[in-house]
Order: structure tokens, then C-alpha cells, then sequence
């Protein structure tokens, strides 16, 4: 991973969760970063996520830390708020930092109480354990059902030196972030102010964990926050903006996809590419469709080759289009044409979706332009063994 | 079952499926009978849905036949709409009707050709076959992935006479009706109107199949469609009217729950009460959330009290509401009050959620009287099983 400039990180077992995997972490930037974030649609959202939201407001989009923990998500409980703001308000007195220039970000399980004293007497050793090299420490201590750690870097060479962007992500379940994700952090040595960040990281978001979803399920976590703190010690031209844009966009596509491929129980990354929509939303409607359909999701953990089920979930995005005109392509095989059954190997496309990787495409043959790439994963039966027993 | 006067059944197998199970099956009324249809909204709408919604137009509601079929959907097949208006009209001819006087609705799998000679050589038998208590062999003969046969049926004392309605419906996997289900076919000797029936029809429709999922995909094929043939020689007074109503929504229900009760893989009912929302439809859509929620679905399957799922799964709903003031019941016991964990007996919930039938109740206080009721069933790996494998 090549790390930017300017930051540390460190986590510690709290004693939060019951196994003995560090829960409490901390990224910490050397100056106050410009900084923005998205988070959970979710109504339910929890108590650090609304805390996140009004702090990232009252400081005007600068932020010198994220306080993380996992194994509670502190939402629906009746301290929550209590604990949210006094354990960011003890992180920036630590740090020296305004009390709104702290994020906080929690996952877990919801609707138990989360002691506030385990995080607030860990915060010494936290800030002990703060290293420039930390950056995967922290990766794997927001892991909950994740069985990978899940990060991605990126340099950029521009015309006055070079910029870093290095993020982690991490989440299994409950997953179909609309607008945000578990959790997601984006760290960048960049120097960009804060309204450009936010809108850099809105476009990235849009075509990345917005485009995602292993269950259907929008956590009352979610929460995507990046941070660039300028040690890079220049400023993009305006003419290299695009370039910078592309690489934070690639690199959220990566953790996205990162997500989606270690959804619980499944075997394999499943991309669906729609195109012929008369907009990229509607595109986007019908790819979520498809990629939410547990019968498309289990034909493909059985190698399944059953087109008709594809067809039929694109049927019930509430888009319009006519099946006519639809082809469906399963690894590069047509397997329906016009709407109709295409004539194809059986037993090669079946050998063909033993792989990791499926991609469905479905086109709808006329002028349209509207295009989306969506990722799911397979629905196996280890999703089941999983959430029938995750709380207790 | 107390069986409608006037109608006559018929099953038979003709070869569209492999195994040796009845395949073809033929409903028929004494009189051509008013009649009403709800049909699925999927965009990818099968052939037999397309010339069934064309027929009851062009008859203004009188309908003298249904013919069905299971093991093909008819649907994205080159042949389709030939196929079915070929054997509809071979089956009006044989039993002396107009072409647009028989429905047609076909359920199995998707983008097959269905040969049109295997019905139409069937139909002399077919006619042979039909015999006043051919009920419950036409219900088996419409099961697919069914493991149990779905009737019911309900008699009437009116001050003129007595009216029957029966019915029998399929259907356990790309459930989630909104507005149909796969295939439910209602009798009754009630003298009533197209029009009036029609609006039955729908309000029953709207509180009873619209009101169930099992894994949130709307088939490409779903029907229900009611006959009232006037058998009974009477018609109802205009204050025994809402009798009548209630007579058929209760029908409806209890055809509706046997269908999420036989969900694939499932074990468990549940049932889903939602009050307090600012309108029903907001209560509905709040309840649907729940029912498609995996993660509430395997936490019930797991026998685990795992209440922040509902609440999360609620939150996603896309309907406004304050999460302090939630209360949530699960098999009658409290586990949430104003969006907090309430003190409960684990061990005592977990063992009354072994019980064939969970109810979930979840109140939104305040002054709002949007209600509603919504049935689904638990997630098990069975679903994934048979879904995995289900075409080849």
C-alpha cells in the first residue's frame, strides 16, 4: 500500500466484543484535513452517524480524526447519543482538536447499550499506538463478519509531484449502502478544500457503493468518510482535477467491489452491466433489481444458466422497457436474444459459472444511453448458517 | 370444502412437465359467469397474462373457462402469444364459448417453447374428465415447488339463500405478488356483476395477496382471477353486500398465508402487524420492508430475538417515522419500547419462536391509524437449495 503523507492510525482491544479481536480505532490526520462523507439513508440511523453528520456541518468540512469502533453499533440504546459525543469530545481533547473536527463511526449490533467507559480508558493506549504505518491494523479492527480485510491504494503522478489516496472498507451483510456503505475510510494527501472533496466523493460514491448490495439490507450505520490533509504539499491544476477524480473513483469501485465478493456466504462476484436504459438511473433500477433477486442469486451459486429468472427480476424494477428488445449475455454467452431463448452450450456455460467472477450483461437494443455496472455476490446456503445465529 | 354450485373440473397430464404429475387443468362454469382478474405488474408479462387481460376486456367480465397449465410459464418464448390464443380457442370451440370467454395462465419455467400440441391433443380428455368435485385435482395439478395443495372455501347464509366460494391458489417461490399472486383461481355461485365483482376482487386482492412476499420477486405469470356464475339463483341484498366482501377477503387471506406458510425452504409464518404509520399504505410499506428483510428472515429462522434487524429493516422502508417512539413485540412479548431494548426473557422468547407461527408487532405511537397486516416466512438454507438447482 503506498500510504499518504500525513497521517497515523492505531487500534487496541477494548473489550467491547466478546473475542478478543481489536475493536477501537483511530485515524488520525497531522493538521486538521478538508473532509467529507456520506452516510446510511437508513431512518434508524444511530447515534454516531447523526453525531458525524452535525459535526462535519458545524466545522465546515474539517476533520483531524475518526474514532471507530466495532462489535456494537451503538444505535437503538439509551445512551447512545451520550456515548457518541463524550467519547469524541475525550478523543479531541486528547488529540487537541475542536470537538467537531472528530468523526465517529460504530458497527455492530444494534440496540446494545455500548460502554462508554471501555473506549474512554483505551484512549491512552490508542493514542500511544499511533503509527504512520497502522493503516491495515485499523483495516482488519473494523472487520465484524468480513473474512478478508479490504483496502486499496492509488498514486497519482501530477504535474507539481504525486498524491496518495489509500482506503479501507469493510462489511458483509447488510449491505446495499444507497449512498454510503458499512463503513468506508478514505485517507488522501491531496490538498483540496472541502466542498470540492464532497463533491469528488458524492460522483465516486454514485457509481461505487451506491453500486452494490449483497442482501438488500441498508445498515443504520453506513458511513463513507475521506479526508485529505494537503501534505502532499500542492495543489492540483484545475485541468488535472478529472485525473483526481478518476483515481479516488476507481479506488472506491475497488473497496465496493471488495465488499461484494466477501458477502456472507458467498462464493463469488457477481457484475451486472445494463445498457440501452433511457437514463443511467433507470439503468441502475433494473441492475439492482437483478442483483436483489435471491433466485438470481442462488442460480448462480448452482451454475444455473436460468436466464428466465434475470428477464423476470429486471421486469419488477418499475422501469419501462419492452422484453422484445432485451438480450441477456451470461460470461459472454447469449443466452437470450430479443427476449427470446438464445441457443447455447449448456454445459459450457455451466462450466463457465464455476468461476469467482460472473458478469451478466443485459442490453436493450435501441438508442438509449443510460448504463449502470452494479456488483452483488451469489446467495449460498452460508449466508443462512451465518445471520440464523449472528446476535447470540 | 363446500363447493359453489355450477362448475365442473378437470386435470390431466399432458407431457409439459417430466415428472408424471398432472400438468393441464381445466376450471369450468355451467353458465358463462361474471368474472374479475388481478394480474402481475412485472414489465416482462407472460403470454397467457397478456391474451387473459385482452379477453376480459373484450368479454366485459364473463368468463366461461380458465385453462391452466404447470411446468412452462409461457413466458419469452417465440411462440407464446400462438400458443396460447391457439389453445384457448380450441378450448372455447370445445366447450361452445367465445374465444375471449376462456382465460388462459400458465405457471413454471421461464423461455421454454410450450408445445401447443401437447394441450391441444389433452383437451378431449380434459373435457371427458371434468366432474363436479374435481376441486382439490385441479389444486394439485397447478402446484410447482409446493409442497402442500392451498385451498379454502367459505359458505354464506344470506336472507334469500345460501352463496359458496371456493378457492385454490400455488405458488412458494418469485412470490411477492403486488396485486396477484402466481396463480389463484376463485368459484363462487353468487350472482354478481362484472363490475361489482371486480371491485371485490380488489379490495380483498389489496389486503390479502398484495400483502405477502417470500422472497420478494413478482412472477412474470401471476393471476387471480374469480368466476361468480349466479348458481345460486339470488342475488344479495345491498346490505349483505359488505357480508359478501368480508366472506371473500377472508377466503383470500387464508388462500394468501397457506402460500407464505409453503414458502420455499420455509418452516415458519410470520406475520407482520404494523400501526401508527400516517397512512396504510405507509404501514404496508413498512411491513413489506420487514417481511423482505434476509436478515429478519434467518434471525427468525434461527429462533434468535434479534429485534435491531426489524427496526433496521424498517428504517429502509422509505417511509418517515421517529424510531423513539417504536415499539416492537415479537410472539407477544416486548423487546423494543420507544426504539430501546426492553427487558425480556431470552431463553423464554428464543423458545417461544420455535412455534410454527411468529408474530411480529411493530407500533409506531401516536396518532396515526395506518395498519397493516403482512405475511412472509422464515429463511433457510431449503430455500437455497432448492433454488439452486431448480431449472436443470
Amino acid at each position: 500500500l503506498n500510504l499518504p503523507l500525513g497521517y497515523r492510525y492505531a487500534s487496541t482491544y477494548a473489550g467491547i466484543r466478546k473475542d478478543k479481536r481489536d475493536d477501537l480505532a483511530l485515524i488520525v490526520s497531522g493538521v486538521p484535513a478538508a473532509s467529507a462523507a456520506v452516510f446510511t439513508q437508513n431512518r434508524a440511523a444511530a447515534a454516531p452517524v447523526r453525531l458525524s453528520r452535525r459535526n462535519l456541518r458545524e466545522s465546515r468540512g474539517l476533520t483531524g480524526a475518526i474514532l471507530i469502533n466495532a462489535g456494537n453499533a451503538n444505535c437503538a440504546t439509551r445512551t447512545g447519543d451520550k456515548v457518541a459525543l463524550s467519547t469524541v469530545r475525550a478523543t479531541a481533547k486528547m488529540l487537541r482538536l475542536a470537538p467537531a473536527q472528530v468523526l465517529a463511526a460504530s458497527t455492530g449490533v444494534i440496540g446494545v447499550e455500548l460502554d462508554a467507559e471501555l473506549i474512554l480508558k483505551s484512549l491512552p493506549a490508542l493514542k500511544e499506538g499511533l503509527i504512520e504505518d497502522g493503516f491495515g491494523q485499523v483495516a482488519r479492527a473494523i472487520m465484524t463478519t468480513d473474512l478478508v480485510e479490504k483496502t486499496e491504494s492509488v498514486e497519482l503522478k501530477l504535474r507539481r509531484g504525486t498524491i496518495r489516496i489509500a482506503g479501507m472498507t469493510k462489511g458483509s451483510g447488510m449491505i446495499q449502502p444507497r449512498m454510503a456503505t458499512t463503513l468506508g475510510f478514505v485517507v488522501t494527501d491531496a490538498m483540496l478544500a472541502p466542498a470540492a472533496l464532497n463533491r469528488m466523493l458524492r460522483v465516486g460514491n454514485a457509481v461505487s457503493y451506491d453500486c452494490i448490495s449483497v442482501d438488500g439490507d441498508t445498515s443504520t450505520n453506513d458511513t463513507l468518510a475521506i479526508m485529505a490533509n494537503g501534505a502532499c504539499g500542492f495543489r492540483p491544476d484545475a485541468k488535472e482535477m478529472p485525473a483526481v477524480q478518476e483515481a479516488l473513483t476507481a479506488l472506491l469501485q475497488s473497496l465496493a467491489k471488495q465488499i461484494a465478493r466477501d458477502g456472507e456466504g458467498a462464493k463469488k462476484l457477481i457484475e451486472i452491466q445494463v445498457s440501452g436504459a433511457t437514463r443511467d438511473d433507470k439503468a441502475i433500477a433494473i441492475a439492482r433489481s437483478i442483483a436483489n433477486s435471491p433466485l438470481v442469486k442462488t442460480a448462480v451459486a448452482g451454475n444455473d444458466p436460468n436466464w428466465g429468472r434475470i428477464l423476470c427480476a429486471a421486469g419488477n424494477a418499475g422501469v419501462e422497457f419492452d422484453p422484445a428488445k432485451v438480450t441477456i449475455e451470461m460470461q459472454g454467452m447469449t443466452v437470450c436474444k430479443r427476449g427470446l431463448a438464445a441457443p447455447f452450450s449448456e454445459s459450457e456455460l455451466k462450466a463457465n459459472l464455476e468461476a469467482k467472477d460472473v458478469l451478466i450483461r443485459f442490453a436493450i437494443d435501441g438508442a438509449g444511453k443510460g448504463r449502470a455496472t452494479f456488483w452483488t455476490c451469489d446467495l449460498t446456503e452460508g449466508y443462512i448458517r451465518i445471520n440464523a445465529s449472528y446476535r447470540t
